[in-house]
């Protein structure tokens, strides 16, 4: 990711970190470090820096009160990422072995678990309308899941259904992220709408971005091995593109409709993609969410927070991992 | 369970059953159905009852309050219900084919977390007292699945050990209910507490009769085959006792130490434990723990709800299911 949109909150980031560290702490020593090992490995940290620069973009002043709620959004994304790599089997995580391969899949789970109840702890102080965003926001998380299990290895899924799936996976937590730091410093109605489409939409520009990247990415940047989704037949906007269009779309189509796909058969498919024009399509989608998000900034004072804001939103279509 | 623990809040347990039904609908209608496979399939709603009673037993009046918080004790205990299936391989619940045995460990790993934020999220509109104590019941039971995962198949487990698994997994979130149900009733400090240490007591109680019933239980009355404990070498209070005990306590804990266990290994336990002192003592233990639960209620002033509640800590320890 692009260096400077974190600069501005770099202090507050840090008391983010400490907060995190703090919460799962555990007399069950393991609890604490499965936990680190995913909160430890090195994320992006776009939620909390969302809810943190949201937060100061409106005029927040009162720090302390931000950091809790983006140690909360940190936290219950961990779990998420837990949980998920359990689902899909996924071997690495942000280059390093995932939890559940190494600590096992009935430990993960409960650090899962462990993880969610630290989130909800640290952003349940915050009074019942900042619980109800975060939990709307983390039951839209299960709903696309349930969504995306219905489409596995599915070639007929429409890029509407995409979009749903996606929206509730990745862009309802970010824009969640931001309205909630919004809200807490002090932002009009207005102020904390605008900021809410603007991680809505960045949230749609990074999942697409990252899609882009499981087929074209360089492996040792990403931490994992390319064609993860292609394999465990999750549909992304690249392939759907790519799989409707002409001689090569029908042989991925046909690829990827297989329940189970050997390495040579996912190989393939990834150099046919990354050829393809919906791969080309799908990276211009991203930057127009990505341009998107940044009209919705229109509404917010200048300030070196909105500026962090704006590049963030370029940083993350512009990203290697 | 014995009948009537539950007579005078009839009323109240249909409207939290309402509220569940309420919370759990979602469009995603594979999600409401795994959670209703799970909540609807008959439960002893033993922690929404410990909340109301409590909530009554203090003088509590406006009922709507304690409804939705006795609802999400439900739904949180629902979502570990699901889990901890996912994590012992148990094929069979309340009668019925488990969730993940059902619908796949992918749908039910998810929908437990459904089922965990729509309990936050019941349990977060009453502030962050509420939810701190909730979250730390959580944190308990997550912390003690840690405990009991470190002592799978060990035959050296400690009572103490066991009690404090037990406390974490079982007895803590139904102290958070009875908390909860008297804070929100207007309790005092002191009945506060006094119901807390009720719920505590309550829930060691509860969790050695279980432990009890894996052994001698009637499996048509149970729902579920017994010897699952220890088969999956979960250590429990009648087999740390029976193990203790002369020549079959050795062949026990032989017996238990294997990683695998065959099922005539499991059947030929069951045998030596139900006829051992250890069944009877860990009976004994538990009808303790139902006393003193039953004492801890003297600071409660006389009603038909402090009747429940001592006819819940009588009529769990006596109960076939």
């Amino acid at each position: 990711m692009a260096a400077a949109w974190d600069s501005s909150i770099a202090e507050e980031l840090r008391m983010v970190e400490e907060e995190i560290r703090r919460s799962v702490d555990s007399e069950q020593r393991l609890l604490t470090e499965i936990s680190m090992h995913v909160i430890g490995s090195g994320g992006k940290r776009v939620r909390p820096g969302v809810s943190v620069l949201s937060f100061r973009a409106v005029g927040g002043v009162e720090v302390s009160q931000v950091i809790g709620i983006a140690a909360a959004f940190e936290l219950i994304h961990s779990a998420t990422l837990i949980h998920d790599d359990i689902n899909d089997g996924g071997e690495k995580r942000r280059g390093a072995v995932s939890a559940f391969r190494k600590y096992g899949v009935q430990r993960a789970l409960v650090a899962g678990d462990f993880l969610f109840v630290k989130g909800f702890r640290a952003g349940g102080s915050f009074g019942p309308k900042v619980v109800e965003i975060i939990a709307d926001a983390c039951a839209r998380m299960a709903e696309s899941e349930m969504v995306q299990s219905d489409h596995v290895s599915d070639s007929s899924t429409s890029v509407d259904t995409y979009i749903e799936i996606i929206r509730g996976k990745t862009a309802k937590p970010i824009e969640a992220s931001a309205k909630v730091g919004a809200l807490l410093g002090g932002g009009s109605e207005e102020h904390i709408e605008a900021l809410g489409l603007y991680g809505l939409n960045l949230g749609l520009a990074f999942q697409i971005t990252d899609d882009v990247l499981d087929i074209v990415g360089n492996e040792s940047v990403l931490g994992k091995p390319r064609g993860m989704d292609f394999r465990d037949g999750t549909p992304t906007l690249p392939l759907i593109l790519a799989m409707n269009d002409g001689h090569d779309g029908r042989r991925i189509s046909r690829l990827f409709g297989k329940k189970r796909k050997r390495p040579e058969e996912v190989g393939e498919a990834l150099d046919l993609m990354a050829d393809s024009w919906g791969l080309q399509a799908a990276r211009e989608k991203a930057r127009e969410f990505s341009s998107k998000a940044i009209d919705c900034l229109a509404p917010i004072p200048p300030s070196v927070y909105k500026n962090g804001l704006r590049s963030l939103a370029r940083a993350v279509v512009e990203r290697e991992m």
